[in-house]
């Protein structure tokens, strides 16, 4: 409505129709993440994807979806596709127009890869209900903010408090939950329906009524290098040789090491200095590490072992969703339990007795390291939880089904 | 990270940076509303703009920011533009690429007519900060599931609850704060800043801590047409005539009167029988209608007069905010106090002693109509206050400006 008399454009909009999209195929359902009233992107049953974009003037539009796929122009302007069968879950995509990648107009907005992305739901057949809503007594998601001393800025987290928080005195444990690399505070509530997954858990009562907090991995000290979670390709140094095809953010850089410096040194101290306390002093939360799980996917995966691992005097659970600290299966090099995470695995019995519960969760798509270092703890006497995900790859539903299988497991 | 080893990703993200730009000048700053690490839109101490995109193979991009700016290609693939100086506030804006209307990927994404525009916010030289996050105490923001009986769905709303309230037993009044067409129940959060607004404003001693719970507009009974709000180029009937050049959504339209029909009589129902018991039944809320307000902006605004108007008995302050139940400007149409809006005005002392606060505010920039709305209302004897935001228009730092001069006003 920029500039424009409300009336006069809603005037306006009875006499035009510049993007009208026809009515897709009726077995072709939108995708629930369209924006309302858009009819494509829409999925058959089958799982192929048919999507339409009006660019009357391009002479090449593309489909980044599993794989790059042509669209074909219509003699309205409008260029369509239809993909092969996706996998079920959520899937960022996006559009090349004449070589800009962009977000596809159509679809809500995802922050994954360092930009907002669009995105796709390919529900599945069945079980699916866990990470929906159902007619079940709902948290509330905050989205709460705190100054950090370490990092000298205000920061936002979302915290998800359960059913009955607002009105019980209760207290409750915690689950530090963190996203993986490109992705923000943002994502499990948006793309892993972190709240419908513990409201519906909750109200079967599989899971024990607790506190979520999602936070930013991102924390960088005043001069630190706060570069990895960002969109890297804006802004750095200009490059050698445009590469059109690729994402925005998805595998552009600037040559530093991602996993070097202080990054996870960094959160860890952030997250003991300013996030914990500010949790606990605003909170109905229960005292002691017991009371205190952590967990996270992909990079949060490696960034929740990196911290528990050596503080296991504050956490009794920790989970590793396609992401851990590694493992034999890594690149091959050898993995020595008596030296690995400093030496942590080296008593199995006292670390048996300490952490409650230590899980790995996988897609099955996503190769065999995960089950490698499983099967690995467990020779060297550490007891864990091997969790794989069937048919799913490095996605947010193999995340979802992991939090679905670890968060009944807490706090028992 | 789609279908692939995070590890593998981030190992090419030190070999190629497709997407990486140029330094911005140096007296060019980054908008606020980029996403991390992109330094374009930049915004100039004299307000000018400068957009960088790369689309290499295309052969027209243009910016669409308080008109159309046509983009030149450079050597790299990246088009950019210098726009004019832009008004002060927040701004949608878009990319036209080729014919495609899209969202600008540098920057986040924000719900307004009916999509995911991009934003750029142009800093107010002085006086801004009473919208930006100050070294104060910071309430939080809930997002909260509730099923409507009227609508038969699950809805959320934004809920906003001051400094304090999670740790004392205090019960406190509510504002009712709605966004405009096209927009959400996300509006007043992200692009608002009302939270930022609150915390300042209650910090200061200016304001009551009060709640301010964010709905959305968009209600409709099974059956009913819910496409007011929905972008309404998606998914419509095939276009007679493509207007490549407008945005989508933004004055697309299947011809029914957008005010007509039961739309905002069934918002009210549902605000009746399922928010309003929502809020009371799970918050700290004092009762009765001296401790309850309603304002909105553009269509918000007049969602508000009529549902207030028609039931002063439930509210005792109003505000409107570019936007209201019309009067003498709009249309030349004669306004007649004695049976406007069901004759509500019709005994002003009746009205004075029920309506502690009438508030009508608008952007210099948007025409006489509130403010001939405001002297009628004051010849009719019905008194009401009359806020100029200086020279803004139908843009949202006209409705921070609002609500900073209105939420003062509330609860006294």
């Amino acid at each position: 409505m920029k500039g424009a008399n409300v009336m006069r454009t809603l005037a306006l909009a009875s006499l035009a129709c510049g993007f009208c999209w026809g009515q897709a195929a009726s077995d072709c359902k939108p995708s629930t993440l369209n924006i309302p009233g858009a009819q494509y992107p829409c999925v058959y049953s089958d799982n192929r994807v048919t999507l339409r974009v009006m660019a009357p003037d391009a002479k090449q539009v593309q489909v980044r979806m599993a794989g790059t796929h042509n669209m074909t122009r219509g003699a309205d302007g409008a260029w369509t596709v239809t993909t092969p069968p996706q996998v079920v879950g959520f899937h960022y995509y996006n559009l090349v127009v004449d070589g800009a990648q962009v977000a596809d107009p159509a679809t809500y907005t995802f922050f994954g890869s360092g930009w907002l992305n669009s995105g796709i739901e390919i529900p599945e057949k069945t079980g699916g209900e866990y990470y929906q809503a159902q007619n079940v007594p709902h948290g509330d998601t905050r989205l709460q903010w705190y100054f950090s001393k370490v990092t000298q800025k205000w920061r936002r987290c979302f915290i998800y408090t359960p059913p009955g928080y607002n009105t019980s005195k209760a207290k409750y444990p915690v689950l530090y939950l963190m996203h993986g690399w490109g992705e923000d505070e943002t994502g499990w509530h948006i793309q892993g329906h972190a709240d419908y997954i513990l409201d519906n858990l909750i109200a079967a009562k599989k899971a024990k009524p607790m506190l979520i907090v999602m936070d930013n991995l991102n924390a960088a000290k005043p001069g630190e290098d706060a570069s990895l979670f960002n969109a890297r390709g804006f802004g750095g140094p200009a490059p050698a040789k445009p590469e059109p095809g690729r994402a925005p953010g998805a595998a552009a850089g600037r040559g530093a090491s991602p996993f070097g410096a202080n990054f996870g040194a960094t959160f860890t101290e952030m997250m003991f200095t300013d996030l914990i306390p500010m949790a606990e002093n605003n909170y109905r939360v229960l005292a002691g590490r017991e009371n205190r799980a952590m967990a996270g996917l992909s990079m949060g995966g490696m960034q929740t072992f990196t911290t528990t691992l050596a503080n296991l005097d504050r956490f009794a659970y920790i989970g590793g969703f396609s992401g851990s600290s590694g493992g034999p299966g890594r690149g091959g090099a050898t993995w020595d339990p008596k030296t690995a995470s400093g030496g942590v695995y080296a008593d199995p019995a006292a670390f048996n007795k300490k952490v409650k519960v230590l899980f790995l969760g996988i897609g099955s798509v996503e190769g065999p390291n995960t089950k490698n270092f499983s099967d690995a703890l467990t020779k060297a006497g550490i007891k864990n939880v091997y969790f794989e995900s069937p048919g799913t790859a490095h996605e947010w539903l193999t995340w979802r089904r992991c939090l679905n299988d670890f968060a009944p497991r807490l706090f028992k």
